[in-house]
């Protein structure tokens, strides 16, 4: 048994769990780069970590073992005391991934076993790009996508409701602005159903749900905190990343972004099974298409549309998916702070609420409640907006989540602001969403909450030389020059001369 | 643009460039983890990394730039000087990389692309992963093969003898001993042929040819010190990591060894370039065969062989390929020094040379100058052995890359030795090339040069109860304990009982 004195790193490296072994020592009990190592401290309490091997005797002498603050997180270990080294064989799931390489299908156990070790941090980013590139290029069947999906869900935690209608949403993405989920989950929450959301924060856009709702009240919970919110309010609008919902998949994302590969089984999976995880029986698909958009291509929005429906439907989900109009943004302003007030504004029937994600909000509500089984669901839906109850019910979600009345005026914006105006007259025909997105994102959002941009102007509006198309806010003068900046090399509204002259080709 | 204090960090990590910023300085310019950066100094001189991001003010603070040893070793950067930060695109390579992934063909430019980018650290581990697991399943057709081995020949430096023949071999590895290239190379530059030989020190075996002749003279040389060692003696015997020939493959490797792939593409591409490389132009392949070699299967080895046929002919490759008995080891040394003395021996015909040894390599040695189109080939080779001017050969070369002439008994053994017996008596069936090897690692070989065992017995031959059947050397008592608890748990020498009642079955 090889025995070394721990020499803790002070380095967090966010990676899977590794520790560094001088070389001397790696070559006495024949370990190599790579390999596990079982770490086990005079308690007899263990941790599997990836060994690195050092030249450097400065970082890690001879005799010591280099442990980061990522492993010290897992297991109790103090400065200088010995532990014991031992080799550790592969995890099976590697024999399992070879096999979906050389292109044959996998069991759920075969999947399970996979999943397991990535939540678990045993396997490595080489090992998990192994498999993501194995379900690209031999696409999962529609079993094989379900025993992934409940792969995943087994492998976190779950919400249990017994035999009630559980009901959820999901947008593909894409779309600035487009905070419906905020409209959506009151709405169906003051129609009597259930609806406990988890959404994410903003990975490329100017602000996630989760980051707009934050503006308003707390959306950190545990599991058993969120059951609490849900049971006084039939709902809840928390972070999806605190929760230990399908635990593998930002590990799965984390190898799949440097070349942005989304295999549509994985796609399909990740999606699912944090459904499925918060007991979803009831769900909607929005799939925004169009120019600017995440998906730009009707038939491929048609394709992905099939297969949620097929894949759904053999998790035992009632599902609908729509596929919206993407080309544009949805509502005025673009960053938690701004979106947050546009919500409250269109909730509580404000006339500076935003009719389209009015009507967007309350057409996924009206389907999602058919869906459902409710028969009056245009009559109740419209009801809900107009008499103030679905307002009423989102602050109620607010206050259980530990949030208070806010009203939609004394949210705070950036300090600074700055206006963009029409170089010339004329038709608005498209308003880019990745231009809108990028220059709230320079102005601070989604960090910066009360950072983003406030569009004045929306698709087919005629505007004239000089007129306010959006307005910038951040509370960083250095941040809004450089939206600025990027606003005039990258201009991502386009104007169609209102003169017929300029117009003839 | 983003100015920065260079922060550096007294740690190599190995792997491709990395630098470190704080979250909050990322999230102003929009920055994400592994994100490709130039960093450029106020020379104007510049270099890319990738980008990690960090919570921790401790590690690197906000207004400074955490750089590891590594990107040092590449720019001149002082502690605390301001450079600046510009986010970089995402190389072409990776839309190649995709375009594999998606089951399409590459050209030669989109190969060259690729390998040039692994070569200059230009992609990370995951995107290198993503390209081997691509040619894995959709495995390379000849066309893309050769194209794949000339792009690993154009992005590394090479070795030109005009219109020479140049003569080569390789043997695929896995079995323990088998020096067989220090004959040959003797024995084709006596007769006059060109042999610029490079090979590779151990990976998982006891002793590689590089470390084995490292014990004899040195083997590190730049491309220009190995130029004149050849001039001087028509050959030599290098260790090929030294030089800059195919710098893709390490790092190809390096990602390959977590889950053992090994697409047939890359491994023909890999070993081709290497030998085209030197300018190679007749190529002597040894596949060796049989249980507990590296190739267990014979139609395996078969169609490797009509690979290695069909893709060195189309490189302008005279090429031969044998397939020979693997299922033993050569040679009786196994470990540096304990080998080195058996080519000596063997080399200079003493009685105490290996057979095997010597009857391998005159043959592999044949066959090669049958190739390069001698005629009398089987007659040279002998009296280049029997008369002595292969060994004297030998020792030309040594002299020439720095060593003198040592005589066999000479060459120092590890300190400490431990003789393992038979148990029983009867005949050796079976003697585990990867027992030998894991011994002779766990007594210190290849580091410990004068580790390893020596075989006293061969296959076939009969043992009493009680006879040597090995000698452990090590400088290290620990070590040999060690070797010694592993020898009797995993004893891999199969003797079958002489007594025929036993055998009865």
């Amino acid at each position: 048994m090889l025995k070394l004195k721990v020499k803790k790193i002070k380095i967090s490296t966010g990676n899977v769990l590794v520790a560094v072994m001088n070389i001397s020592d790696s070559q006495f009990y024949d370990l190599y780069n790579g390999d596990r190592i079982k770490i086990e401290n005079s308690n007899g309490e263990n941790i599997t970590t990836f060994l690195d091997i050092t030249n450097s005797d400065e970082l890690v002498p001879k005799g010591t073992i280099g442990i980061f603050e990522d492993t010290t997180r897992h297991i109790n270990i103090k400065q200088g005391e010995s532990v014991t080294i031992s080799a550790q064989k592969k995890p099976d799931s590697i024999t399992f991934i070879k096999k979906k390489l050389a292109g044959k299908k996998l069991s759920y156990e075969e999947f399970y076993s996979i999943i397991k070790d990535i939540s678990n941090n045993r396997l490595s980013d080489i090992e998990i790009t192994y498999f993501v590139a194995a379900c690209y290029t031999h696409e999962l069947n529609d079993k094989e996508t379900v025993d992934l999906t409940k792969a995943m869900i087994n492998t976190g935690e779950s919400l249990h409701f017994g035999h009630r209608l559980v009901l959820d949403k999901h947008c593909v993405g894409g779309v600035a602005g487009n905070r419906t989920t905020m409209m959506v989950v009151p709405i169906i929450a003051a129609a009597g159903y259930l609806m406990p959301k988890t959404s994410s924060r903003s990975i490329t856009s100017a602000a996630g749900t989760a980051d707009t709702v934050e503006v308003l009240c707390n959306v950190t919970f545990s599991i058993d905190q969120m059951k609490k919110v849900i049971s006084k309010t039939n709902a809840c609008l928390a972070w999806g990343g605190a929760l230990k919902l399908a635990p593998s998949d930002d590990k799965i994302i984390k190898v799949e972004s440097p070349i942005s590969l989304d295999p549509t089984g994985q796609l399909l999976a990740s999606i699912l099974a944090k459904k499925k995880s918060v007991g979803a029986n009831v769900l909607l698909i929005d799939i925004p298409v169009g120019r600017g958009a995440k998906i730009e291509d009707l038939s491929e929005a048609k394709a992905l549309k099939s297969k949620f429906k097929n894949i759904a439907k053999k998790l035992g989900m009632k599902i609908k998916v729509v596929i919206t109009d993407g080309s544009s943004p949805i509502g005025k302003g673009i960053g938690p702070a701004l979106e947050a007030r546009d919500v409250l504004w269109t909730l509580s029937n404000d006339p500076r609420g935003c009719k389209d994600l009015r009507e967007k909000g309350m057409d996924l509500a009206i389907k999602l409640l058919k869906l459902a089984g409710e028969s009056k669901a245009k009559k109740k839906v419209s009801e809900l907006i107009e008499s103030g109850k679905a307002y009423e019910k989102f602050i109620e979600i607010i206050r259980a989540q530990g949030g208070k009345e806010v009203h939609a005026s004394d949210i705070k914006l950036g300090k600074n602001s700055l206006d963009i105006r029409a170089s010339e007259s004329g038709t608005i025909t498209f308003i880019d969403n990745k231009f809108v997105n990028r220059v709230a994102r320079i102005a601070g959002a989604p960090t910066d909450k009360e950072a983003g941009i406030y569009l004045h102007i929306r698709k087919g509006d005629i505007v004239s030389k000089g007129q306010k198309l959006f307005t910038i806010y951040s509370n960083s003068l250095e941040k809004m020059d450089y939206a600025n900046e990027y606003v005039k090399k990258h201009f991502g509204i386009e104007i169609r001369s209102s003169d017929p002259l300029f117009n003839k080709v």
